[in-house]
C-alpha cells in the first residue's frame, strides 16, 4: 500500500477503532499522528484550522506514547490518541493566545485541568485550533472545508473544521451560546456540548461563568463520548464543578436502549427565520420517525435569549475587564459594543435573569417525562457565505443557559451541497442516554440511506 | 417540690440534659412546655420575643410526642424538646410574616426545609420569634432580657432574647451580616453561623441568596451542636447546599481534642472603633490563653465590608421586588434606602465583589494551617442603650461574606453588666472542630471563674 493510500486508511477509521487499533499493536501513534501531518500538510492552506501546530512536537508525544504501550506498562483511555484544543484553552508551554492580539505570545505555565486530564489519559496534543476573538463572534482565519467561501461557524471553527477535513479524529471546543452545535453543524460532524458543569473549566479563558460549557467534535457519536467521559470530572477550583459519579458515556453511548428511544419535536422561538431547506428537512425527519415522535409546545421561551444574552455581557465586561485595560484597541467593534453592554446591566436584572436556568428546566421537565431527548435544527441553515459572520446561534442559546446537554448529528444536505445538523437536547445530567439516543438516530438513518 | 420550682429546675437544664432526662422517662415533654409557657407568661412583657405563640398548639405536639415514645416506636434526636423559630421561617399552616406588615396575616402552606426536618426529628415548634423588619435594620418590639432599655441586636432578636430569657432552650435564626452573632453576643448567650450551605434554606426568606446563613442560639455549646446537627443536611433546591458527608457536630463537639487548641487573635478593620471593654476584655484572654493563643495580621480586608454590602443590597434590590411593589408604602425608611442602593449596583461590580469570597477564604489559609481557630470579639461592644440601633456588624459581615463558621461565646460582662461575646472562627466546613474548641474554651474559662 502506498504511504498515501496507507495515510488515507489511518483516518478513515474513527476514534475508537483507531484507539482498538493502537492497543492491538495493529497500529503506532507515530504513524497516526504522521497521517494527521500529511493530511494537515494537503489541507491547511485552504482551511485555516490550527492557531498553533508543531509536527515534531507530536511526533515526540507519540514515539514517547508508542514505546511506553511498547513496555507493558498500564496506559490510559486515549493513549495515543491525537486531540485539537481550542485556543482558549491553557497549555503549559504551548502558546495559548485566546484569538486576540492582545495575547499574543502569550505561554501558559499550567495545562488546563482538562488538559492535565488528557495528557495524563495518553492523547497527543496535537495543536491548538483556531478561535474566534476572545471566542466570541469576530471571525479568526478558518474556512469552511465543505466550500471555502463559507463560514465554519463560531466560536470553536478550528476545532469543528480540523475534524471536519479529517485532520485529527477529534477536539476540544467550548460553547456559551451556540460555539460548539452550530459550527459541527455547518461542517457536518458530531458535536456535543456537555451538560453545564460536566466538564471542568479551570485554565480556560472565562468569557462568562454561567454559561461557558466545555463540548467536544468528532466524527461519530461514539468518538465523542470516548473523549467526553476522559473530560468529565470534579474540579473544587470551578464553582460549576460539582461532585458527582463519573458518566460511563462511552459504555452508554455503544449499547442499545432497552426500548425504541422516543423523540419530542418542537418549534423553537426563530423558527420562522430557519431556512426552509431545514425547516422541511426537520419535518421531514419527525415524519420519518412516526410513531417515535411527538410534537410538542414549549413553554414561552421567547425572552430567553435577551435573558442569555444579558448574563454572557455582563460577566464578560467582568471577565474581559483586564483584557480591555491592557488592549481595547486591539478589540473588534462587536466585542467592544458588547462589553459596553454589559457594563451598563444592573445587578438586579443580571441575578433574576440568573434565575431563568431553573425556570427554563422546570418547563422542560413535562417534555422530558414524556421523552428520551428534544429534537430542533443545529442551527437556523446551513452555513451561510461569507467568511464575516459566524451565524446564529439562535438555536443553541437556550440549551446552554439551561445547562441542557446537546447533540448535533450532520444528516442533512443543502441543495448547495452544505451540511446540516439536527440537534438533540436532553435532560441536565442525561448526557449518556443523550449520546445513546444520538447514536440510535444515526444508525437509523444510516440505515435508511443504505436501503435507498 | 412546688410547681414554680419544678419549672425553674427544668428550664435551668441544658437541652442535651434534657433530652436525656426525656428519653429516660424522667421528664414529660408536657412539663417541659408547661414550663416554657410559664416563663413566657410571667416574662414576655417585657421582653417581646415572639411573633406567634399558642400554648394549646404547643401543649398538643407534646402531648401526642410523650404518647409517642411511651408507645416503644423509635423516636427522633430532638424527640419531646421546645424550638423557636425566626419568623422568616416558612411554617405551615402558622403565620410567618417576616416582619413587615406587607405580609401580615400570611400563613404559608409548606413547612420550611429546616421545618420538615425538625418536626421528623421529633422537635416542638413552641412558637415563631420576632424578627426585624424583613431580616434587615429595622427592630421589632425585642427587648434585651438583661436590661429592658437596651437592644437585643438584630436581625434575629426574637430568636436570641427567648433563650437567653430562658424561654425555650433553642431557637433558630439567620445571619446575612451579623445577624446571629451579634444578638447572641448583646443577649449573653452562645451563637452559631454555620458554614455557608450546611444548612438548607428553602422555605426561609431569601434577603441575599449568597449570604444567607442558617445559625442556632443556645446557652451552651453543646445545645447549640445538639440544634445544628439536625438542620444540616442537602436540598437541591437550595443552589448552596452540597451533597456533602454528614458532620457529626454533637460529639465531635463533646470529645476532647487530642491536643490543647491553638488560637489565633485579630484586630479586624474597624478594630479601633470597638468599645475599650471590649478591647481590653480581649486582650485579656489572649493574655490568658499564653502560649495557646498568637496574634496574626490579617490579609487586607478593609474592604470586605463594603464589597459584602453592595453583594447583600443588590440581591435584596432583586429578592424584595415583589415585597417592594406590593407595599413599599409599608417599608422602612432604612429599607427602602438600601433596597434603592440596591438598584444601582452595576452588574459587574456585582459579579466582581462575589470574587471576593474565594479571596478572603485563600488569604485566610495561611491563618488556619496554623491554628483551630482565629478569636475576635463578637460585636464592637455590650449592647447599645436604646431600641432603634440594632448595632453594628462589623466584626461578622467578613465571615458571612467568606461563608466560614462563627461561634459566640458569652465570657465576658461590660461594667454596666451588660453580656459581650468572644467570637471564634474556623475554616469553612470546619463547624465540627469549632464547636469542641468553643467547648474547650468555655469550660477553660469556667474553670478558672470557680477556682477564684
Amino acid at each position: 500500500m502506498a504511504r498515501q493510500d496507507k495515510a488515507q486508511a489511518i483516518l478513515g477509521l474513527g476514534a475508537v477503532a483507531m484507539r482498538d487499533r493502537l492497543a492491538s499493536g495493529a497500529l503506532r501513534a507515530v504513524d497516526l499522528v504522521e497521517a494527521c501531518l500529511a493530511r494537515i500538510a494537503e489541507l491547511e492552506p485552504q482551511v485555516g484550522a490550527w492557531a498553533w501546530l508543531d509536527g515534531d512536537h507530536a511526533l515526540e508525544q507519540a514515539r514517547r506514547l508508542d514505546h511506553l504501550r511498547q513496555s507493558g506498562k498500564p496506559v490510559g483511555p486515549l493513549h495515543g490518541l491525537p486531540v485539537g484544543l481550542k485556543d482558549i484553552i491553557d497549555t503549559k508551554g504551548i502558546p495559548t493566545e485566546n484569538g486576540t492580539p492582545i495575547d499574543a505570545g502569550r505561554v501558559p505555565s499550567e495545562d488546563a485541568w482538562i488538559v492535565a486530564r488528557l495528557r495524563a489519559a495518553g492523547a497527543i496534543i496535537l495543536g491548538k485550533t483556531v478561535t474566534t476573538e476572545c471566542a466570541f463572534m469576530h471571525p479568526g482565519k478558518t474556512r469552511n472545508p465543505h466550500n471555502s467561501a463559507h463560514t465554519p461557524g463560531g466560536s470553536s471553527q478550528g476545532s469543528a473544521a480540523a475534524v471536519a477535513a479529517g485532520m485529527v479524529p477529534f477536539s476540544v471546543g467550548t460553547q456559551t451560546g451556540g460555539s460548539v452545535i452550530r459550527p459541527a453543524s455547518f461542517c457536518g460532524i458530531v458535536g456535543l456540548k456537555s451538560t453545564f458543569g460536566l466538564i471542568p473549566r479551570t485554565g480556560i479563558l472565562p468569557q462568562s461563568p454561567f454559561l461557558d460549557t466545555v463540548g467536544v467534535f468528532a466524527r461519530s457519536v461514539e468518538d465523542c463520548a470516548l473523549l467526553a467521559e476522559v473530560l468529565a470530572g470534579h474540579d473544587p477550583a470551578d464553582t460549576a464543578s460539582a461532585p458527582m459519579p463519573m458518566p460511563r458515556l462511552l459504555s452508554v453511548a455503544q449499547s442499545n436502549a432497552p426500548v425504541l428511544p422516543v423523540f419530542a419535536f418542537a418549534k423553537l422561538p426563530g423558527w420562522d427565520q430557519a431556512d426552509p431547506q431545514m425547516i422541511a428537512a426537520t419535518e421531514d425527519l419527525v415524519d420519518l420517525l412516526g410513531e417515535q415522535c411527538f410534537e410538542v409546545a414549549l413553554p414561552d421561551l421567547e425572552d430567553v435569549a435577551a435573558i442569555r444574552e444579558r448574563i454572557n455581557f455582563a460577566e464578560m465586561a467582568k471577565c474581559y475587564y483586564g483584557l480591555e485595560r491592557r488592549g481595547r484597541d486591539l478589540m473588534s467593534g462587536k466585542l467592544k459594543s458588547a462589553i459596553d453592554q454589559g457594563k451598563s446591566v444592573l445587578a438586579r436584572d443580571y441575578i433574576a435573569a440568573l434565575d431563568w436556568r431553573e425556570l427554563v428546566n422546570a418547563g422542560m421537565d413535562a417534555v422530558f417525562a414524556r421523552c428520551d431527548v428534544l429534537l430542533c435544527p443545529a442551527a437556523l441553515g446551513p452555513a451561510p457565505e461569507g467568511l464575516d459572520d459566524t451565524g446564529s446561534a439562535l438555536f443553541n442559546g437556550i440549551w446552554t443557559l439551561s445547562g441542557m446537554p446537546a447533540v448535533t448529528l450532520p444528516v442533512f444536505t443543502a441543495q448547495n451541497g452544505m451540511p446540516m445538523g439536527i440537534q438533540l437536547i436532553a435532560k441536565r445530567g442525561d448526557d449518556a442516554r443523550l449520546l445513546r439516543t444520538a447514536r440510535w438516530l444515526a444508525a437509523y438513518l444510516e440505515n435508511l440511506d443504505e436501503e435507498n
